[in-house]
């Protein structure tokens, strides 16, 4: 019995609470790196294996992988959804940043990654970022 | 052995089955909010904590998160994504419909949302979108 | 006990390492079917049920689910994301391959798929594309 017992921790995965870290993003538009946060909000969880979600619970900010080599590149994706989504554009939502929720939805609010031996797998050049398109504002990440 | 087996059902969660919903859109081009659909199918399946997936079995049609909130905010979305993807441009797919595509991997096949206590965790104005891009249709949701 | 015993390994799937297949791509701009290599990948990785995650560990290439039927679909799909982010837009990264980064993070870098009985479960006419944006390449694919 005393070794079932001791691996039912393991495998009763279900209770386990996610993990929620705050953010401070500082322009209008960021793309801010959280795999260091998310890392150790992982290995707060105790999740050895399987795959994490990465969760943004705001509708004008998303998440996505990119490169974290060099800056210009989550740059050039930020000038990019500007060009595609221009700020003004005749919307009709009147809080005026409606291109933000667009532009959360094109990024989308949850990455997954895989995990080995408590560590998130991402390829050479990736890391995650979180998608600020209406700030600077203090922002939640949800890891689970 | 008897507190052992009282777990097991939640242990062993492979052999649950996926939840499937149906709903009808009534436009061309529409977003529905599917959260409580989504939230009662969850509660059929019985799983109370972890992540579940929202997937769409659709080429022209995708789902998303958004804010519910200002209904105007995904007419938005269903505009802008007009603008960037036009319904006609000198498509290749002889159907007429490589618009509903294009916007349906923009938005993406599947999310995922984090649950506790056997509820769906969402930002204060998150909600589930179906988003159809090629209606009036009948379609399906599944969910696990 | 025995039972108990015999369940034990579908329960802790904590343990189970992802799988990884490679694949060539042979044109700059591709979409490759590679559903048959992720249910080959999934089969050996044992997962009966729950859900499977399918990952591209690269900064320059996306994944998405569309139509297997017409080739045209996905064709289209890869023409509409040219025009939404062409090629030479001034873009600053110094490597030249901008707008592949911004159509990678358009489309992701995973996709979820539910499974029942070992078999990944895809809606009639959906199959899972490897979106090449900067090939030809050798690329790899996780499976979780």
């Amino acid at each position: 019995m005393r070794s079932n017992n001791a691996r039912l921790p393991n495998l009763a995965d279900e209770g386990i609470p996610m993990r929620s870290f705050s953010i401070r993003t500082h322009k209008h538009t960021q793309f801010l790196d959280i795999t260091r946060e998310v890392q150790s909000a992982l290995s707060d969880l105790g999740i050895k294996g399987g795959v994490v979600t990465v969760f943004v619970p705001h509708t004008t900010a998303g998440i996505t992988i990119n490169e974290n080599a060099d800056p210009d590149v989550t740059a050039d994706i930020a000038d990019a959804l500007d060009k595609v989504v221009p700020w003004q554009a005749n919307y009709k939502h009147c809080e005026g940043n409606a291109a933000a929720h667009v532009k959360a939805s094109m990024m989308g609010s949850a990455v997954q990654v895989i995990i080995e031996d408590g560590r998130l797998q991402l390829g050479t050049w990736q890391a995650i970022y979180f998608c600020e398109f209406d700030g600077p504002r203090s922002r939640n990440v949800w890891v689970r």
